[in-house]
């Protein structure tokens, strides 16, 4: 059955951005104005969609967005700034509203200007193909190297939410852009839904980790149209709860699909740090685990190599009393009070739960009530060749 | 011809720890007590040899350094330290000499007690192989997965210097240890002693990175025992700036070294950061742009991708000005005031230099005087299939 979210309309098409034919021009559309907030990439560099989209969410509403994949537009100067706002006024003309009320997101490689021609064609055809059922063509479009689209649909009381979302990881042949982009007819309060996103960011989309990348381009999009017909949700409400919750399940899950299509991917892990002294800590030793290169290739070889763990936690920067650390690996313990512990049988089974397409990593620190999670992937082959074998 | 440094004896044997029956115990000793000074990892989970040399260096006295490869000494508890300690009385029994005088290191598997029952043999043993010819054999003694010993050895007037190193890089099966041990017979006084190697260590050993990875047993000890004769040569004198010139040196080509023969390592490439604000934020740059796995893996295609050091540059979490930032790849202009510049002609260019042994990153910012400058290597199939081969 066909992913549908009352008064969202969207398209997906191949307006010959893409040499290889493959659709790659999406617009996404509400039929009313849209309570709207997002996140977008913390780089110093950001492309230039990011900035007239940053400009453009000010006011918390929007109309859409519009999505090129294949080229993405940064290093490009004052024309990339004068070709993300002609996109934005392209698809706000197509549809019948203003430029400041569209997004844009354009993702792939960087340093060529956007072919304008080929756009100033494309949206305007896209925008004739938008139907309630084009969420899934949409979700093609903005693909890059990612084998599979990600499309997720909840229903909640009365409303529905669909998130789509690309990349994450060492997407060819650039860039690890992540775009993703959540629609909900339910009508939420505009301070709410930044609250709520943020919320569902941080835990999800901020805690992935495919290389440790950050991309000038990550842009996570929420667009609430209101044609629910509900009085608009507000913090501390058991519909804003039962929202806010929705949202979390449909990042995470949009987090998991990412992760299983990251490049090369063949295993998952989940880092999970307790007993830090507060969870700014625990997101230190997080973060250097699951970015860890040598733990990343431990998990590729299905390698119980707590040592590499250990190494990991020691080069956090977070201050840590080894005599206390505790690392299980699959549920088996693998280091307590700082020393090797298990014995053979252990590692035997520790090897086993190593083996499996997702293993749970826990450490704890033992000095405090800090807790964080990253979920991260192994690190191939295939992941060298991808990202290797592309020439410029 | 043999590497001789006056007054230094030195060792390498086979004690039994490896299961290859290759060298594995090095002891490098000096005929008088010599000035000392050390800088050890920043982990937070050191090594029990850490520890114990931390503290037996305090006084800025030793006489010797006794290292065992085969297996790391990193947490074993309390008996890891008491296996530390006793490896330095045992050196300091055969040799006449204090413990607190003996510095230690081991490099290796984790998690394993070490086999006290070989080194108890085994010191003694290298011991009476000491020799003026032995830094060759010792070279060999400190090695895990290294393919070559490191062995620098430079001539001053007057007195002569010598540096021996393993390690850098994804060091099979656990770790990336470093082990660097450099010794002279200049008299050098211990406060310049000390300052002399942290300013040799901060643009060489902490200037290189292989895979971002920092180890628990990181060891750079200098020896200085004065068996030239000299007054000890203190800072401001020319002979001070001749020695720290011979220091910096001896570390930079040790460095290299390290790097050629870092694991799965076909390339290096210098990252150069200029025009920063101040010298920390550019290294903050350099350190994002030569640790980038995107980065690397083009290193190791010869892909001119200048897309991916902006990427790089954008997520280092310095505030940079788009419009101002420069890169150069092979001395070839590919951005200029954040667009591109060259065209398909500097493209060729840039991919050519890419192609060599050897490239030449440069990244200018515009905002200030800070400059910094990294060491790098490529990204290889062969990095990930040593790291993910290998079975606890």
């Amino acid at each position: 059955m066909a992913v549908e979210v009352p008064g969202f309309l969207a398209a997906g098409i191949a307006c010959g951005i893409k040499p290889s034919g493959k659709p790659d021009l999406a617009l996404i559309v509400s039929d009313r104005p849209a309570a709207a907030a997002a996140v977008f990439t913390t780089s110093q560099f950001p492309g230039a969609p990011v900035v007239v989209s940053r400009r453009h969410i000010r006011r918390g509403v929007a109309r859409g967005v519009v999505v090129n994949s294949g080229i993405s537009n940064v290093a490009n100067g004052a024309l990339g700034l004068a070709n993300a706002r002609e996109m934005t006024s392209l698809a706000a003309r197509a549809i019948g509203a203003r430029a400041s009320e569209i997004q844009v997101s354009s993702t792939g490689v960087i340093g060529r200007p956007l072919p304008m021609d080929k756009l100033r064609v494309g949206i305007p055809r896209a925008a004739a193909q938008l139907s309630p059922r084009g969420l899934e063509r949409a979700a093609r479009a903005i693909l890059t190297t990612d084998n599979h689209p990600k499309l997720v649909h909840v229903r909640g009381r009365g409303y529905s939410l669909a998130g789509l979302a690309k990349g994450a990881g060492m997407i060819m042949p650039n860039m690890a852009t992540m775009l993703a982009y959540i629609v909900t007819d339910l009508a939420v309060e505009p301070g709410f839904l930044r609250a709520a996103l943020r919320d569902a960011v941080e835990p999800t989309f901020n805690s992935l980790t495919i290389d440790g990348q950050t991309s000038t381009s990550d842009t996570v999009l929420v667009l609430a149209n209101g044609a629910a017909g509900n009085r608009p949700v507000s913090a501390g409400s058991a519909r804003g709860k039962e929202f806010a919750k929705a949202l979390l399940e449909t990042s995470r899950e949009l987090c998991y699909r990412l992760a299983r299509d990251g490049e090369g991917v063949t295993r998952l892990a989940t880092v999970a740090v307790a007993g830090a002294r507060g969870d700014a800590d625990a997101d230190r030793v997080a973060r250097s685990v699951a970015n860890s290169a040598l733990v990343k290739t431990a998990l590729f070889g299905a390698d119980p190599n707590w040592g590499r763990i250990v190494q990991a936690i020691g080069a956090a920067g977070v201050r840590v009393r080894p005599a206390e650390v505790g690392v299980r690996i699959g549920g088996v313990q693998m280091l307590r009070g700082g020393e090797p512990a298990g014995g053979a049988a252990g590692l035997r089974r520790a090897e086993r739960a190593m083996k499996k397409r997702e293993v749970a990593i826990e450490i704890s620190l033992g000095r405090g009530p800090g807790r964080a999670r990253m979920l991260t992937t192994d690190f191939s082959y295939e992941y060298v060749r991808v990202n290797a074998d592309y020439t410029t």
